[in-house]
Formats: structure tokens, C-alpha cells, sequence
């Protein structure tokens, strides 16, 4: 973890001292090898970030005096409509979408989705939630994305995302697109990506009808887990 | 698999017969669901691309006539010198920078390499070359990167590179450099990229007085594999 995010339950006294034990401790124990005295990037969850320094320090909790300085970095103008990949994979793609700065996430059905991937625990809240604050730490921010799951894309498609898109140019991944994904800094973009095997012909209408644009990105294929960061990494 | 990769053992008679058995077969029966008549994109490792059609099948092989056409797409002009990363990360990286056209890799060490990863039966070369093939087949190619390991940083940087980048732009990701890692179709590059917590400072004067520019990605810190397909999409 490249910060060390701060929740208002670490908090002893209002924004000033915290006490961290398990997870946190462990990192500054293991990986930092900190000790009292040392300064650690930090930063509150939902709130500002800054240093803070290492008062105590045993084999069960860590206290820290934290000053809290400056806002986090600028969000990623990017909404993701993502068509629920392999659990596994869900984890990996939600920690790396949340590192590279996307706050905004749905999760959403399509023809080649398997169901019981929606059964999975790494579907759940508390899951990913913890995946979001891996990916926040490595990223240095403090602002939680938010995810939404739709088990429904037909309802989804016609009656939500036409006011989710307002104000941005919404596009959707596909292999055999006449036009390349934009490079460079943008204005906001919804971004939806399929499953692995895409979304099929009559999905890829319904986005178009939504004001969807087909884009591509090089002439390959890639995995959801490549494609994603692929597709972001021309906007940073 | 997007491509079913033919080798040379595959063929019964020269370039118009094969046999497959095992992880592909299996693969054409549970994904493709294929039967007699149906034909597949195949494509020869280390030559051209085309069509299959099957021409007999059964539990334990199937059998194809094959008409190889057409080139495999052109590979990414980048060579990657990669600081070896954690075995598991490894696999993926390997096969995601594959699929991606990448056909130069050097894995190397760094002061922030853990020793143990050389020894993890990942980084040997039957495994590496699963995960190569396993990149072609999502990328639709067919010319096999080629992956060389480096245990000793100093003498490759010293006395190998300056032979490597020759007619390249030499790049090392820095997440504190001045510039920007460039976007869109650039000339080859050689890019270097660091292991988690990055390169020493050591090794960034290394590689500087080699030639090589810091260059960075956006304003946050990303896993190595997030950052590889962010920095190779902004070329695709």
C-alpha cells in the first residue's frame, strides 16, 4: 500500500491521532519495517490526505498524529458499464479500475455472462469493498468509487443509463468497430465493455440505440483484465 | 482461444493436415461446442493464419483440413526489460503483454526483486511458454515472443542494452519523472519497468546514463499489472 487509508473508527480524538491494528499494523510492521518517529503517507477515507507520524508502536496497534493537508488527486472522468466478468477476475479488474482513479462502476448482465457468477462472494459488498480500498491505496486517493450491480441490461440499458450518459460521450468496446478508442485527455466518458466473448449483435443494438458509439482498441483482442487498463491508459 | 495455435507435431501431411488431442480439443468441444463441418480460426506458430474445417471428431481427437492465408498481424514495436515480478503476477503479465504483440521481453533483476521468485517454477521456460501461447491464442497471432532472464542487473544494463535499444527510444517508468510516457503510434520502443516499490535510484542512473528517459503515467502509482496494458494501450 502506497497510503495507508484512514477510517473514522481509527480515529481517537477528532482528526488528529488514530490507533490501526491488524491489516494496516501488519503492512507498517512488515513491509515499511516503520518504527516510532517515522512519517507514512496517509489519508482518510472520503476526506483529505497528508503525513502521519508513528507515536506507538507494539505488536498488536500502531498510534499515529496525523495531518491531513491536501484533497486527493483529480477522479478519472470515466463511468464503467462492465458486463460482470469471472469472480476472480472481478476482483483484480475492480482493485486496478479503482487505482487508476474510476468512481463510478455498474456491474451489469449480458447473454454470455454465466449466472452463477452472481452467487459468487467475490460479488458481494463487503468483498468488494475491500477490493476498492486495495486499489485506493496503491493509487493514493481517498474517494470510494462506487459500484452498482444490475442483474437486468435490457431495463438497464433503456430506462437508467440514458441519464447516467448526460454530459458525456458514451462509447462501447468492440473488437470489429470502425473507430479507435480516443487517446489523450477527453472530457467524461461512459465506457461499457463486454464479457469475454463480447456482447452480442442484439446487445451491441440496444447500447447504439442508447447513443452508444462501437470503438476498438488496436487490432488484437484482449482479455477483460488487459482491455481494461488498455482502454484507461489512453486517457491518464 | 480466439485462435486455435497449430504446431509443427500437429500436422499429419505438410501445411494441410492436423491432429489435435488434449487442452484444445477439449477446448473446441466444451467453448466452441464444434462439430464435423464447422470451421475454426487456426493459424501455425511461427507462420500463417487461416481457417480449419473439421473433418472428423471423437472424445480423444479431432481432425482438420486447414488453409493457412494470410499473415499474423504486426507485432508492437516495444521491447520490455521487466524487474521479474512476483511469480503469480508473472504468469499474467507474460501472457497479457503477449497478447498484446509485445515479441521481446527481458525479465531482470533489481534491488527490490525478491530472490526466491527466480526459483518459483513459473519463471522456468515450459511455463513461460504455456503463458505465451496462451497470449497468442486471445490475440489472434502467431509469431512467439521471445522471453530471455537476466540475474545480474549491472552488466545487462552496462554491456547488453546499448545494443538492445539501438534504433529505439529507450523509456523507463518513473512515477516521479517530468514527462509523460508518449500516446499513439510512436516509433519501437524499449521500455523499462521496475518491480513493486520501483527502482532504486541506483538503478534509474543506471539506466539514464544507458540512454534511457524517465517517463510517467498519469499522476498515481499502479501495479505492474495494471501499468504494463496502460502504458503498451496508449500505442496500440
Amino acid at each position: 500500500m502506497n497510503l495507508i487509508l484512514l477510517l473514522d473508527d481509527d480515529f481517537v480524538d477528532e482528526g488528529r491521532r488514530v490507533v490501526l491494528r491488524g491489516r494496516r499494523l501488519h503492512h507498517v510492521l512488515d513491509v515499511h519495517r516503520a518504527d516510532v518517529g517515522k512519517e507514512l503517507l496517509v489519508g482518510r477515507l472520503g476526506g483529505r490526505m497528508g503525513h502521519g507520524m508513528i507515536t506507538s508502536l507494539s505488536d498488536d496497534s500502531l498510534e499515529m498524529e496525523v495531518a491531513l493537508f491536501h484533497d486527493p488527486p483529480e477522479p478519472l472522468a470515466v463511468t464503467l458499464v462492465l458486463a460482470a466478468p469471472r469472480p476472480k477476475v472481478l476482483s483484480r479488474v475492480v482493485s486496478s479500475v479503482a487505482s487508476m482513479g474510476v468512481k463510478r462502476i455498474f456491474l451489469v448482465n449480458a447473454w454470455k455472462v454465466e449466472k452463477s457468477y452472481w452467487e459468487s462472494p467475490r460479488f458481494n459488498e463487503d468483498h468488494l469493498w475491500a477490493q476498492l480500498i486495495l486499489g485506493l491505496e496503491q493509487g493514493r486517493d481517498t474517494t470510494l468509487p462506487v459500484i452498482e450491480s444490475r442483474r437486468f441490461l435490457k431495463p438497464f440499458v433503456e430506462e437508467e443509463l440514458p441519464r447516467i450518459i448526460e454530459g458525456t460521450t458514451p462509447l462501447i468496446a468492440h473488437p470489429s468497430a470502425g473507430e479507435e478508442f480516443p487517446r489523450g485527455k477527453t472530457g467524461p466518458i461512459t465506457l461499457a465493455i463486454g464479457p469475454e466473448g463480447g456482447f452480442i449483435e442484439d446487445e451491441i443494438s440496444m447500447f447504439r440505440r442508447a447513443g452508444f458509439r462501437p470503438v476498438r482498441l488496436g487490432e488484437r483482442t484482449l482479455r477483460v483484465e488487459s482491455a481494461i487498463p488498455a482502454l484507461l491508459g489512453r486517457l491518464l
